[in-house]
């Protein structure tokens, strides 16, 4: 086999991969590449990231045995190759797709992904937890986590390493680095992996310096003195010098990640050591892509694009995070109190044109939700007024923080929650469908929910300069589509009283599907009133009196049922009905699952019409 | 003043402070520490680790000038002289009580305490904030963050070092080393700070290996040519050599963190240099007091206890944590899947039973509850039996991690969640008071509350071996006080039917209030029926058919009102009325702080007697 043409679609995978020569490998690595281009131009998805692990995941599969060897990717951006090689090949064009494979790792998907994957730096805990696993059942295989150094720099990694690094098991951590995490990395860990990258020498000296040490004794009078008392402390420094080391890892790096030879042999070597082992390999995101190569960040997540330029096929356009961006610079400018934090989401959540006109205000703390809400809370403290930007998803990491380090203190600071209800392709691990529960659960929280731009920068100016204590602010992802996006609104709720019996409520972008709801239901004489709220939470007086003034009250929501707002409300008015989002949401269109979900415009009245007819 | 004898409590602190000789300071640190133990003795508190920060304290606000420079205590279980020399000295009696000064760091308490203190690793976030807000307001006053070895060793403090160690601003992190966090320190992390500890000769082997790099070139011609190529990294890897170096701080250390003199010239240097700073300091955990010092583990957090010996006061009982544990082990011999998994509170949590029996199949993650959870997840996935034991508030943090890592997968393992509810004298950042509402935002969650000892045992067993999925077993602090702690009983809720109209219902410790309070109603001639639920969640059929049947029913419940079983039974059923918790709960006596919200017998049959007395 290793002197034929290979080709992709007829290998046995992963199996073959064994079989074929590094030039082989090679050239598989490219139609691989070929594929990934392919797929994400039309999928959208995570595509420099990827095209940056080919041939370390060609390599792993060569020397590790999946599935009895479990390898957990973190975050997943970087899997699809692992899933073109187990089995996945034939679907890979329905990547994102409703239906089709998701663009994360997921155990019920297929047996060789380990673990799931979506939220960053959760991979060395779960790969521990696989290995103790192993071990007391007496498995020999393997657990590997595979991570880059931008969910390197997460606490939960740091908290993984502390425990794994001392760890008697056949666990092997893998840092794909390729200086380059979801925004730029920040920080001491980040510096200092920089520093590692480039040290290839690092082996070779270690052992040079070992030799130094034995003979610096010989050395002349007044340097033997000092190096005689001083030897072993020197010694211990030098020959545990990393600090993966430090933490009780073997290392091995850093290995040139496009290299599969070189590849092989550093993944061979941590697979035969049996110990906690700490490998580091250099990478390319974009790897053999020259837009994504010139221009790695843009092609970091992307929406379908031309092959041939790489540019996308939609231009880009206004949406919730770059008209919320604009707006704070404007608050900011006549307010020098206001700072703004993300978490390695710059671009993400539109923070960029802060960054730019108020570059000392602006805080990026890397992929770290709990760090960034107390680092919130310490500008607070002295006076300063933070507004944190942050995809709902990820703010459920800071549910202790906003509890116990800005709500039992009161101190003020603005949440912005981006990509707050169904997010869409990137499926059920970043649906954002749980910050209405878990913020209404942090006592003295108030929620705006803006459904349209006129109504976000209200919301966005009161909840800075006239809330007080944790204001929130959230809104869904992408583009304003509401038909109704005039400048000034009704401050906090809008009522459309048509004098019936029946009332249909909701919040946010759904409102704007509750009213066209009522439109449709008009056209069959079912005359319906609406209620849009736009501050949520609490539950004002006034919108208990509005909902206690009807007979039905049926309150659509774009959020967890179990401590939903229609809950809360239902459970001090007897007339409310809750229809809310049952459990986990997998990935799809936007339109297409709120549609399933029963969110529509046309579910609404249809729910609505059978409710109705059943009760008369 | 230098001359005379001191007297604590004729200074005038913290000011006082400075005009001292050292010779005063050792007395003065004398007399506090007779303060600390006199007052935990009769107060309870935590006693060991507060005897180890008495000369750190008095070097600190001799160094610095709070509360202009701000000090953030780190959980405050080191905080204690901080409070004596900062105007709480008359009151430190008090402390802990109702009314009293709070065991930790709150801002509403004193001007000097900084940021609030009770959770772990947030120090570092915290003072990185007010440092940046203090440098935007071009004040040049000082952020301090002092923290333990333990609270060093979670992945919040390594999120804040990353984003301090290279921010431009006065801010200090000062480790308080004292080789023993709550339980004994976990991992690599802790390995490496126990060898920094013992080197005395740091800074003096630094400047040696610089002077031994720059002679090296006229060494011998073999050595000579390896060093020449290395010599600039292993130059780099020496004098970069520690973590926090490498993290961008200026390092001081290691400082004997008993020795005032040395300790303020350390702490001047990192005040001069006006750039990060991290600053070792070594102390003895109990240090004055043979009894802590020979267990300091043993005084972490104590009760009451006599001064000449140690004893405490109250000889120790079963308690729902001892329970759960033992029971654990009955489990565990029979089934070897089961693990045991703690963060930090092997003690706390009643597992040094399981720890003792299968020390394989144990697991302490260090104080890190993300890490657990996602740990958990990993053993899940291999068909282990992970058993997370933890308390309700430390819980907090690891909301995203039960979504994530568990939820979505559908991975079975169960939660042990102690200190549900109110734990009294440690106040507002301890109380058990969301659990509810945070766990039950995560789908297909199955939560057991028992009662009584009795309840633990089967609800424990049929969570571990019956249950799918997330399974939680939630109970309070401390020992089975209910009146029926029969070990055998109905499983899922108890019905107590006397044919009322009226049916007072709620779950854990305060069922049993329920049934008192019925039977002071029925003296009062009000007959009330009573429903107990131990399955508390999801909310089964049965328990709404059940209140459906009644005219009134009142659910009392320990648990924050937003979230809570109460509010989801009555957005079902309207007859059911929510008496849930407001908001924090201070610190104070358990039973008397359940009386002011409302949970006590007598406060719940006057509450019933009134609304009865209102609708008839």
């Amino acid at each position: 086999m290793a002197d034929k043409k290979v080709d992709l679609y007829s290998l046995k995978l992963p199996e073959d991969l064994r079989k074929l020569s590094y030039e082989q490998c090679d050239d598989l690595c490219r139609q691989i590449r070929s594929v990934l281009i392919k797929t994400v131009s039309k999928n959208g998805g995570h595509l420099a990231s990827n095209l940056g692990t080919v041939e370390l995941t060609v390599a792993l599969h060569r020397v590790f045995s999946s599935p009895e060897d479990r390898i957990v990717w973190d975050v997943g951006h970087q899997a699809y190759t692992h899933k073109i090689l187990t089995g996945r090949l034939d679907r890979f064009g329905t990547l994102r797709k409703e239906g089709g494979i998701s663009g994360f790792c997921r155990p019920d998907e297929s047996e060789h992904d380990a673990f799931i994957s979506g939220h960053s730096s959760n991979s060395i805990s779960a790969a521990l937890g696989i290995a103790y696993a192993k071990k007391l059942s007496g498995d020999k295989h393997h657990a590997i986590a595979v991570l880059g150094d931008g969910a390197m720099t997460g606490g939960m990694s740091y908290e993984g390493l502390n425990n794994a690094g001392k760890s008697d098991t056949n666990m092997i951590v893998i840092l794909n680095y390729n200086e380059m995490s979801i925004s730029r990395n920040v920080g001491g860990m980040a510096k200092y992996l920089s520093q590692m990258r480039t040290k290839s020498s690092y082996k070779k000296t270690k052992t040079a310096v070992e030799k130094v040490l034995d003979v610096t004794p010989v050395l002349g009078q007044p340097v033997k003195k000092v190096v005689k008392s001083s030897k072993e402390a020197v010694k211990n420094m030098i020959l545990h010098s990393t600090m993966f080391e430090e933490l009780g890892f073997e290392f091995i790096g850093p290995l040139d990640g496009h290299n599969i030879e070189e590849l092989e042999t550093g993944l061979r070597t941590a697979k035969e050591l049996h110990k906690p082992v700490f490998v580091h390999v250099n990478t390319t995101k974009g790897k053999g892509y020259a837009p994504a190569e010139a221009n790695p960040g843009e092609f970091h997540g992307v929406g379908s694009f031309e092959i041939a330029t790489g540019n996308p096929d939609v231009v880009c356009q206004d949406s919730f995070s770059s008209v919320m961006g604009k707006e704070l610079c404007r608050l900011a400018r006549a307010d020098k109190r206001i700072c703004a934090v993300t978490a390695a989401m710059k671009y993400g959540t539109g923070l960029q044109y802060f960054a730019k006109s108020f570059p000392d205000r602006f805080f990026d703390v890397g992929i770290r939700s709990e760090d960034a809400v107390t680092f919130c809370g310490g500008l607070a403290a002295e006076g300063m007024i933070p507004v944190f930007a942050v995809y709902s998803t990820f703010l459920q990491r800071s549910y202790d923080q906003l509890i116990h380090d800005l709500a039992i203190g009161g101190l003020h600071a603005v949440i912005c929650v981006d990509r707050a209800g169904i997010v869409g392709s990137d499926g059920e691990t970043h649906q954002g469908i749980f910050d209405i529960s878990f913020l209404t659960a942090v006592p003295d929280v108030v929620i705006y929910s803006p459904s349209n731009y006129g109504e976000l920068k209200i919301c966005l100016k009161k909840a800075v300069l006239e809330q007080k204590g944790i204001a929130v602010v959230r809104y869904p992802r992408g583009r304003d589509v509401s038909s109704n996006s005039a400048d000034i609104v009704a401050w906090e709720h809008i009522h459309a009283q048509n004098g019936g019996r029946t009332l249909i409520m909701s919040y946010g972008r759904v409102a704007d599907n509750v009213e066209k709801a009522a439109a449709l239901l008009e056209e069959k004489g079912i005359v319906c009133d609406t209620l849009k709220l736009v501050k949520v939470f609490p539950l004002s007086d006034k919108v208990k009196k509005i909902v206690n003034s009807y007979d039905r009250v049926y309150f659509f929501e774009e959020a967890y049922r179990c401590g939903s707002l229609s809950e809360k409300l239902a459970a001090v008015c007897p007339a409310v009905k809750s229809f809310a989002i049952d459990g986990f949401v997998s990935h799809g269109e936007p339109a297409q699952l709120l549609d399933e979900l029963g969110l529509s415009a046309e579910k609404i009245a249809e729910k609505v019409e059978g409710l109705v007819n059943d009760e008369t």
